[in-house]
């Protein structure tokens, strides 16, 4: 690839996204986001009112492998100019979440009406950009091969606390063969801000899952005897984490309909 | 660390290999050199006669997991200057294994008495290096802390056949618990000249070890419920295509007992 090239693919891709977006922000596009602008980061949400924020703030910083901040709105303002020209994070979601004192309430298609000026929003990494990483290397991911949902768990792994902010991990899984899982941990290794590395592989039990075949979050997917579960941190952990705070109010996406931003997975990269 | 402790770490270890060295020359030292010098490289060693030499290189070369070169001498000089100053092959080696025809003959302390002067040595990384690496990251090494040599199995995982050369990879295996594994494959990553990352976790059966309890070369180790066995790629391979190609004479170290060289590990770090 050239640089004319590059910026050719650049534009497609941002064509691509506001294509998606547009059909996200009429509320015709309310599926998951898996497989689609593949070459884009995709984001992670959690919206909190101000008096909030520094809490859910440490707790990011204080768990940066499950937490990856990638943005940061002011407060009140509902663009993120950092991940994409005219992002508002108010439409911009196939489905959010709403918590009430920690419960999970309504979803909703859009939250213009449920929107406050004390508002900040927090966009976390997503492993959707490490399966791009890792299907560009002729890596085979069982979830998008089958067209599922990844397989979420709530894990015994703790985190560590800031604030109000407490809980456990929760984790994705995708079944390797061990060749396989070694170059997934070599090529997420790369990308911190997609989780980066794996945090278990091996016996589901030693970090306190009890049964692999029934996921917290997402999917179910085969795991063949020649293959290991291979585990990383994921961003729903810290929907676990407003369980436990109980704020008034949170919104957070439905997982896997995630912000689809402008930024490409390669400019997450350390190396 | 400045540059002044710097050439002052350098230098001690320099004087701590040639007093090693002084040692393993005069035959006084004819045990493993693991835990020696361990900030040094040290090397696997294969020596053949001149007209074996192409063929042995295209197979390392074909082969850089398990035999990654990082020296080879002149046709009938036993200098490595690349290696080491005043490094004589012929002598520097605790214990050497004679083949002829493809059959382990003698060991000797000293080869000055069967060296030809159409011999070609060739220097391959060695695990060694990296499990200086893994302890300065904090990680126990199993073989390490009991003070025995690593286990190494003839595995089913075949080479890539060069000329007369040709045979399955032996591996070598250190057990860790998940995370320690995943630090290990990161870390051994960075050090393609010492055998890179590993090429199969878990269950041994998958590339043809029957019992992981019984080693092929080495000595055996205990591993927990909670670990997994992690295989690396071994120097020992070139011994088994040495068997499957019988040339009539061939040199090597014995399995554990290496050459020590003057460079530092950590000069063979890719990043």
């Amino acid at each position: 690839m050239n640089t004319s090239e590059y910026s050719d693919f650049k534009a497609g891709l941002l064509d691509q996204v506001s294509v998606l977006r547009a059909n996200i922000r009429s509320g015709t596009h309310t599926s998951t986001t898996s497989g689609t602008a593949h070459s884009l980061v995709q984001g992670n949400v959690v919206i909190l009112p101000a008096d909030w924020a520094n809490d859910f703030l440490l707790y990011c910083q204080s768990n940066p492998v499950a937490c990856p901040l990638i943005g940061v709105s002011q407060i009140g303002n509902p663009a993120l100019p950092g991940l994409g020209r005219d992002l508002d994070i108010r439409t911009d979601i196939p489905e959010y979440q709403v918590f009430r004192n920690g419960e999970r309430a309504e979803t909703l298609t859009d939250i213009r009406d449920v929107w406050r000026n004390d508002f900040v929003t927090f966009v976390l990494g997503c492993s959707f950009s490490f399966e791009d990483a890792l299907i560009r290397a002729g890596l085979s991911i069982r979830n998008v091969e089958h067209g599922q949902n990844v397989s979420m768990y709530r894990s015994g792994i703790t985190t560590q606390s800031a604030g109000r902010f407490h809980g456990n991990m929760v984790v994705s899984m995708r079944p390797f063969k061990a060749a396989d899982a070694i170059r997934a941990i070599q090529i997420t290794t790369r990308l911190p801000n997609a989780h980066g590395a794996p945090v278990h592989i091996g016996d589901p039990a030693l970090i306190g899952i009890t049964d692999i075949h029934t996921p917290d979050f997402g999917d179910a997917v085969t795991i063949g005897s020649d293959e290991l579960p291979v585990f990383w941190a994921c961003g729903v952990t810290p929907q676990v984490a407003l369980e436990n705070a109980r704020p008034p109010i949170a919104i957070t996406h439905v997982p896997g309909k995630m912000l689809l931003t402008e930024r490409l997975n390669e400019e997450l990269a350390v190396l």
